[in-house]
């Protein structure tokens, strides 16, 4: 049913109802679309700040991308009407709206196009979908071909819904000169301040044809009648009405009549996507149907979606994880890195990690982001919540609610970005503040944001989390100024540790040893008012009740304390076995790690509202992998390569869960439906959003954990961590402009890792004096497993 | 096609394509439901700010009620789909989702309920809605009847879709011990101060059983399948799957299983509602489904709507015109004076005069009202945009920009009080400010309110128009402050005539003669700037640029200063020839008088942004009643009967066109669309909302103008002003506490209108001393209509 194709650089899916919320999705820098193997497309650009041009048929919020998004007949799509006009059997490419099944059916999620390849007695379609590199455009291409032996007279129609534009104003109208129909909106009534900055927005929505249509019908109305979207009644005539549409509803619907001779193949291509005015119109049309304008910017699109080449190959015993490496990791960091998400005031602690995540593709992109990010400090040492992209944009909703966690970032990005590269250079940058013109070196501010994080403790010395910390259904447990973060409380002092190595590289010993012993601090106060036991609570509630502890019956155990308490140092061996024992018993699946369990099902007043989220999704019990991801990662630095493999390989939407998770393997959602022991039914589900800063940390996995060839100072260190029931692995790794083709090996007789560049032994595990454009064959002796 | 029932106390459609989108509403004080014929639903309750429990299928946007609502299959709707159990054919209950034609269609728009009476071969169904007068909450009946000779068997599928509650946390389940389907979301992540605002909201959604079904579905996706909704998976099962849904669309679906042997009758009720938990369905459910709660409550919510009676009946040749005050015109007046609109900060011009029309129905209301606008008056003499209903409420988007013309309507509507109840004793009224405990007289307080009218104008004498006066899309064109409007200016001219009347009732001549020269000198300053030649320009914009004048391609002429201009005596009579020349010419059509001409196709950013509104629609260029009315009105004071009958009737929708305004003559639309020579296809089509403060002046049409029974100091004013060929009209009209029985009637040889009460002779046109519950005969004598 599912499966990879020309070597797992596109994945393929043959039922449009085994998976019916299967999705892909493309982007560029200003736009991107997320397609299921239906049909259905969601999809959004920037002007700055998101909006659409395909809309839903009522009125709709606007909202950030939504996980689990709910589909229904008029959902958004890009579809083709086809009729048999000699037998007047109506069918519709891909699946939506007639719901017709084909004989044969195939998704292809690829690396730059997206497309179905569907199939009846006697006929062959194919519908690809390109983007362009800059351009707000869709590029869709539509081929049939008559596969039989007769002739066959067809109506094809594609059928693009534009939905509810406005309130205010909306309407549509073909334009023979540039074969397109157009559907203007205006931005309904607004303030005089409001309308300046709305004034040149998209507000229309095109579909261009590169042949003209022989009908065409703009009216939604008119198109669907009674028979509505499974038997458009605008399908049971010859041709279409060549209505416009006046403060109606517009679709773009056109209609091709051909007859095909045995054999015969025809080709037709459109452009669908937002636009200024008629002029910018008939700009698309010239841009992309003349001469090569299309075939051109469908391959400069492949290049750009290949420029986010990262640091990685692998050939791996395990053939689904070499394929998600090989073709789908870097690009899922590609797309977070370069465009953030699509929004313009990321928060503060994506913001650093998807560009964690660049560092293994483009470390100079990272770079430019940790300064921005910093730059927009506050004076006083705290970063801000939201990282503003363009002088207009503003902190939204989410980014005006305090969260006291976004220091803890800045040494746990720059540290991966410091291995990675080795540029010690960037702490010496000087840098103003968000709300000052003064200047200081990076180091300068993150010592100042180390020290805010110093201080922002209760008596005890556990963290202030306000109104949250890094997980938001957390906003009330503290917004008296009590209330204290375990997690944050452990993070600090992992963030204190990194930071105190910094220090230490760049020759500042005693602001090292500082910061050491404030780390320790903090790890004392999370031992002697945070562990519960048999694992480290949660926090403490402006109320005094502590959470995530033994004596809840809900929200009884969080993964992220456990995680963090181990790469913090603050659990003890002993600690560890416990804390793993709790996770393994009260919050492992067979579908992942949960964040927590048992999910909440109610508010829990008592201990200050608790989370809104329903039980399993989201944050609130799932199995939200980039808290998983933090788990794994702790086991690698705790040594643990055969849990952590285990663990590792269960974000990934490529084994036997695969079809009860609704997912294909092409990217790594932000989560698994979770609360696997309360609601079974539902749990493994994919959430279908691509957005998370999971596939950052399942790279530092990789490079730091699993295969273990991380940047050390002015070295790569050699440490792979394979699972024992691999006995090899072949990796080529970039690393500082040099090119490793790395093979690890375990042998018989071997006690140590044992390391030999270009056929000679090497001393230790750290490889140095790496040259740049230099290409090197490196062999990795490694043990036997122990049985 | 469609007719009066019962003496015309309901209207009957009998099909469900002739007008697909025509529809009712029922409401009361705390929540509104409009239904189309076809079964779709636009409902809306108060918690205070309009919430919904039946949603769109994704994330809708809030709004107020919209005009030209669109629907589409999954749009929110009360159906039920009937399956024959033997046959396998299935129908929906009253069109959608099936869609597939009844033999019979019936449905009924009654004053208090709105039904649908559906008819097959051997089977009769009715499905009807009332609501209570308190409760948050939908009493369903459905009645099903086998009129056949064989027994049925037969599968009853009430589905009541409840859409996407909450992006963060959705739910539903069955509960057997309450017979009812419960769907549960929770306010999305929130800052702290609404958290605490939206706690106690009702979040939950409710189908409550009378009778336990046989079987059930929760779950939106499980009830569809592939079939969607026209042919539902779930109906091809013998029972629905009785599913949950966990953080999925819920829906509320029960199936009831069937025989009806000849003859016999079933019947089921249902509630239908929001609900803040489990305790309050419980509590629904005893209250309405023990003893005789479900009738007293559709009894009590009968009686609630007969209490908006008003003070005219009327029995003239116009039967249409008839039915439609009889039965109609009171309950929109008394929805509008009742609740508001269902908003909680309703626009002062809107909350002013939607009290204008409660002077005929409840004047005690009406009293109260202006009172409290007046109590919420700047100290500087202002009226705020927006009148706050509640002491949390706030002034929302369009009430935070500037609209300078809010004093007008202060006497404007206040003289329409002062004529029906005499009592001005509300001049002598101490009330505090908005801005301020101090406090002043209502007649000192107006008299504030005229100075800030008379001193808010520019060197010319023209009055500043801000961002805004009563014609929303106009924000544009004076935002710099220099900006002027003509209508405004000739508004302040009527309304310091109409508060110097007032002022010289009660006893104070120098205000009044004060008051009479601002009046002339509004007037001046309009004649002098603002007539164009042959009718008064619109304004004269920020840059200097008259709008609104024969040198305008688009919005060449405006209704209204043409309307202000007759109303405040600054036309000649030379210049009410001109302009209603220029009215007829171009603003006339066989819909109405539309509002403005040539309709704005594009912004005019020369003027200053004129509108955004789509042609033709709402405000730009639309037939828009209210803007009609004000017309209508002036015409009859200008004595102008036969002109003035013919715009009027135009308002109802009852004759020849009704059928392409898709309007049942059930309430009077805002707008009917316009441009009807720039977009004849969809001019006259109606808005179906039926908020608009048209219904008022409509009423002082009818009172002040057609039957001219206008208080007047101490009496009642007797002018008809019936159309010529008319010969008679009775008229019952309720006057302070008075009933009179009026027959009018032309006779010959009569030459001036001549009145007997009680038989005897009465000299003039004024009634006074009439008693307060007493009924009084009254013959009105009027000269035949010269040919």
């Amino acid at each position: 049913m599912m499966g990879p194709t020309d070597q797992g650089a596109s994945y393929r899916l043959t039922s449009p109802t085994a998976m019916p919320k299967a999705s892909a999705f493309l982007w560029n820098r200003r736009m991107m679309i997320s397609l299921t193997c239906r049909g259905f497309a969601t999809a959004q650009f920037m002007q700055p700040e998101p909006a659409k041009y395909a809309h839903a048929p009522n009125l709709e919020a606007k909202t950030f991308m939504q996980p689990e998004n709910p589909y229904y007949a008029h959902h958004p799509g890009r579809f083709v009407y086809v009729r048999d006009d000699a037998a007047g059997d109506i069918y519709s490419i891909p699946h939506e709206p007639v719901r017709r099944p084909w004989d044969d059916f195939a998704f292809i999620a690829g690396q730059s196009e997206v497309s179905w390849r569907l199939g009846q007695p006697g006929l062959a379609f194919e519908w690809v979908l390109s983007l362009s590199e800059d351009d707000l455009v869709e590029l869709w291409t539509l081929k049939v071909r008559n596969t039989g032996t007769e002739a066959r007279a067809l109506s094809l129609y594609p059928y693009f819904p534009v939905g509810y534009m406005s309130w205010m104003n909306q309407s549509g109208q073909y334009h023979p000169e540039l074969a397109a129909i157009i559907c203007s909106s205006v931005t309904p009534y607004q303030k005089v301040e409001d309308y300046f900055k709305n004034k040149d927005f998209k507000d229309k929505t095109c579909l261009i044809a590169e042949i003209a249509p022989d009908a065409f019908e703009v009216r939604q109305e008119a198109f669907e009648g009674e028979g509505g979207l499974m038997h458009p009644d605008a399908l049971r005539e010859e041709h279409l009405g060549c209505n416009d549409a006046r403060y109606e509803t517009p679709v773009c619907a056109m209609q091709y009549r051909l007859t095909l001779t045995p054999g015969e193949e025809r080709s037709y291509r459109f452009l669908f996507g937002p636009a200024f005015d008629e002029a910018e119109v008939a700009a698309l049309r010239e841009r992309y149907f003349s001469q090569d304008g299309f075939s051109q910017a469908t391959d400069a699109y492949r290049h750009y979606v290949a420029s986010g080449r990262g640091s990685l190959r692998i050939e791996t015993p395990d053939a689904a994880l070499d394929n998600f490496v090989n073709h789908w990791l870097d690009r899922q960091v590609f797309y977070h890195g370069d465009v953030n998400r699509l929004s313009t005031d990321p928060q503060t602690r994506n913001y650093l990690q998807d560009n964690m995540g660049m560092v293994y593709l483009q470390p100079q992109k990272a770079r430019a982001a940790f300064l921005k990010a910093l730059s927009q400090q506050h004076r006083a040492g705290e970063m801000p919540d939201g990282i503003l992209l363009h002088p207009g944009a503003e902190l939204k909703y989410i980014n005006q609610i305090p969260h006291y966690d976004q220091n803890v970032w800045l040494p746990v990005c720059l540290s991966a970005y410091l291995d990675e590269t080795g540029d010690r250079a960037i702490l010496d940058e000087r840098l103003p503040y968000g709300d000052s013109d003064q200047q200081a070196t990076v180091l300068a501010k993150i010592n100042q944001a180390m020290a805010w994080l110093e201080q922002n403790v209760d008596e005890r010395g556990l963290s202030y989390i306000a109104q949250g910390d890094w997980c938001d259904p957390m906003n009330m447990v503290g917004y008296k100024g009590k209330g204290v973060s375990i997690w944050l409380t452990l993070a600090s002092a992992y963030a204190m540790k990194l930071w105190a190595d910094i220090c230490e590289g760049h020759g500042e010993p005693e602001l090292a040893a500082h910061h050491r012993t404030v780390a320790e601090r903090f790890n004392d106060a999370a031992n002697r008012h945070g562990w519960d036991g048999h694992w480290y609570g949660r926090g403490i509630s402006d109320n005094g009740q502590a959470f995530g502890v033994a004596s809840d019956e809900e929200g009884r155990i969080f993964l992220n304390p456990q995680s963090w308490a181990m790469l913090s140092g603050a659990a003890s061996p002993e600690q560890q076995q416990s804390l793993m024992a709790a996770v393994t018993e009260q919050l492992e699946t067979p579908y992942g790690v949960a964040m927590l369990a048992p999910a909440y099902t109610r508010m829990h007043e008592h201990i200050g509202r608790v989370t809104q989220k329903h039980p399993g999704s989201a944050e609130n019990g799932s199995v939200y992998n980039h808290a998983s991801a933090f788990y794994v990662y702790a086991l690698y630095e705790a040594g643990l390569a055969d849990k952590g493999y285990t663990l590792l390989r269960q974000m990934l939407p490529c084994d036997d869960t695969a079809l009860a998770r609704g997912q294909l393997p092409v990217f790594i959602p932000n989560y698994y439906r979770g609360a696997y022991r309360q609601f079974p039914r539902t749990a493994g589900r994919s959430s279908q959003l691509f957005n998370t800063g999971t596939i950052h940390w399942f790279y530092r996995c990789l490079i730091d954990g699993l295969f273990g060839l991380k940047g050390d100072g002015d070295a790569l260190r050699v440490t792979p961590k394979l699972p024992a029931h691999w006995q090899s692995a072949k990796v080529t790794r970039r690393f500082r402009g040099a090119e490793l083709e790395v093979e690890m090996r375990r042998e018989p007789g071997v006690s140590a890792i044992t390391l030999e560049l270009d056929g000679k032994a090497v001393a230790g595990q750290r490889l140095t004096g790496l040259e740049p454009g230099r290409r090197y064959q490196l062999r990795v002796r490694l043990p036997e497993a122990s049985a």
